[in-house]
């Protein structure tokens, strides 16, 4: 079993020679992890079999087992997406500025790794390998340290993964997985400072809300998606319920799905009943203001009346609230008011209001007529991602492994004094 | 009096104005503000004279009088760091990135403003006015808390600077300053999570240490420089004098001066010598590991024992550590250890031993055959800077207007789903 300040102190060993080794030895290391991975598969899955007997004796929902499960076919799509990291352009040593100062020095501004990169998750098992091919492809050392519930998947994605790295001549803990049980060590993690780079907690609230009231080393936070869709009085209605539709039912659980409604006064009598019907065909629980609620309960759809809470609540299931605004400012700042920056998006055919929202709302992604699920690193063309930062500073939206790199100023004097 | 919340919120409320201000418009506001600055000199050096003379009272020392005091120069030399400001290229809504997602949307991502940045700083009332320009010029709202013994002239400059902001027609709590005293008033901005998006402590290490460990509003971390200059075997022994010499004594209380000298065992008894004398003649304290106060010492130039915690010291005065290293190497590894991350730097006539330098060196500025002290918002050309960065997130090495950005996907679609 290995704590967490052991993996974090070995990590930092790592880290130089993770730094110093080139694009090519980076995606070779990458590459070897996903085809021992591939070769470990029943490894693997025997491993995540015990985990999931342990998950139905202890009554894990059905939703959480089936992001705990493994099968051949999702150890084939994680060692894909690993490939994919792979074969991206190189990250570090990207000339992003330079010029000559004053005094003659030559400056350049160039990419270089964080260092030791720490990601703190849920019972995901495919994160492991997700973070430790963003990390090799940006040249980071991480410390993984997954949830209880996924230990055993957790442990061989990472063994299989490490005797890839190893292989290709990188040391064996620029990846390390943190093995020993308790919350203690995740709060360890918290206060590595000058061992650990960034901290990246990647799951529910109270994870997240912990690690950024209680950690000392920098944390970006991530995932928290309370998403609305706008419908603007110009909007194509059937665009709108096809896009609110697939935004809260294609898959409910994750944080880019939509979790409000806001609907212009304008076409609220149009609007709301065609797409409140079909969300309720499909099983969603609506809430709603008066106004929204009358609406919907006159054309015979069910709606309960919203409270407060339900405005900022991200659902993450069959349930939505809908609100009635007068117009793209109120739509606007409700969304800044109660959003959580993540998936924002207006369905509207003026060019002048969605360039408004577009403008005006304070989100990673901002979307006009197209669904707020498409905000995902796979999405995005980043192969895959660490977590989708919802702050500002640092990174924002969908994270790579350009979110991984900070930059460094080289100086080459002949000798200047100021 | 104004509290820390008050202006916070207030700043909060202030932020959609000033994202949606132009270019035009945010360089007009900095030079109002820059133009009632010098047509208030006389206010503001007059506020500045009651601080001073509170300053002599409370018996404090003459370097950190001299950065209290204002006189007509500096207020025309800070009005002019806040034109340079103006004048440089929008920070806002450059696009950084774009492609168009294989369902068609077509997705673009660009700079947006933080939103409000809050300044904490010690007695340097320059600072109010370099904040205030950067923070306009990236469309950020602002709160300063600048140190009690500035506090008349900080509020004067505030004053002068916001009546410009207001004469273009933007919002009067753009810039805000928080008056009421007490330390409690940086707690609050440390804690103002939903309404301060970033906060910056500029000043000693306590205030710093105290608001990275202590905030829950995301920092950037700023200003600790244990800098070293590292003397290489093929050194030419002038320059590596004239270098140590002004990164040493120009101006020994900022960050980028230099604190700890590390020497070549094989051009040791070459070096050391004429390094050490120069630096003797003006002044400097020297402290030493065996072997270089055996050098020293033979040669006549006073050098003490230096202890472990010696390596560590960021003195700000005119005290330096000396030692003897086994090749680049070994200074690699002394500055990753003792080093803060600011500004290292490499004196050597040996291409590859420079280059291995540069890259080995994990700081915000490594610098071949010059001095540290370019590390600087101004040298580097940025106008001027809201503080330097030594952590690796976000930002790293002087921070201009750009460092006060954040970014934003847009994503423009015709009704895809997912």
């Amino acid at each position: 079993m290995r704590d967490a300040l052991d993996c974090a102190r070995c990590a930092a060993a790592a880290a130089p020679s993770l730094a110093g080794a080139d694009s090519q030895m980076r995606s070779a290391a990458i590459v070897a992890a996903a085809d021992r991975l591939l070769a470990r598969a029943s490894d693997v899955i025997e491993a995540n079999g015990r985990d999931m007997a342990r998950a139905v004796e202890a009554g894990m929902s059905a939703p959480l087992r089936d992001r705990l499960l493994l099968d051949e076919g999702r150890v084939a799509s994680m060692a894909a997406s690993m490939r994919e990291v792979a074969a991206q352009p190189d990250p570090l040593g990207r000339v992003i500025g330079g010029r000559t100062l004053d005094s003659g020095i030559r400056m350049e501004q160039v990419t270089v790794p964080l260092g030791v990169v720490a990601i703190v998750y849920e019972a995901r098992p495919n994160v492991t390998a997700d973070a430790i091919a963003l990390c090799l492809r940006s040249g980071n050392a991480c410390v993984l340290r997954g949830g209880s519930a996924a230990a055993e998947s957790c442990e061989a994605i990472a063994d299989a993964c490490v005797e890839g790295v190893v292989s290709v001549g990188l040391p064996r803990d620029s990846c390390t997985l943190v093995t020993k049980p308790g919350h203690e060590q995740t709060t360890e993690l918290m206060h590595a400072n000058g061992l650990v780079d960034v901290l990246i907690p990647r799951g529910g609230a109270s994870l997240i809300r912990a690690c950024l009231e209680g950690s000392t080393v920098p944390v970006i936070e991530t995932g928290m998606g309370n998403c609305h869709i706008y419908i603007e009085s110009s909007a194509d209605v059937e665009m709108a319920r096809d896009i609110v539709v697939n935004a809260k039912t294609s898959r409910p659980g994750v944080c880019n799905a939509a979790e409000s409604l806001l609907c212009d006064r304008a076409i609220a009598e149009k609007a709301l009943p065609v797409v409140c019907a079909a969300l309720s065909e499909r099983g969603v629980e609506l809430v709603g203001d008066p106004e929204a609620v009358g609406i919907a309960t006159s054309h015979g759809v069910p709606m309960s009346h919203a409270s407060e809470e339900d405005w900022g609540t991200e659902y993450l299931d069959l349930k939505m609230s809908v609100r009635c605004v007068s117009g793209v400012e109120e739509a606007i700042s409700c969304i800044n008011h109660y959003g959580t920056g993540h998936s924002e998006c207006i369905v509207s055919s003026d060019y002048d209001a969605s360039e408004r929202f577009l403008r005006g709302v304070d989100a990673a992604a901002v979307y006009v007529n197209a669904s707020t699920r498409f905000t995902d690193g796979g999405m995005f063309g980043l192969g895959t991602e660490i977590g989708i930062s919802t702050q500002k500073l640092h990174v924002r939206g969908p994270m790579g492994a350009s979110a991984l790199t900070s930059t460094k100023y080289l100086l080459r004097g002949e000798g200047q004094t100021r």
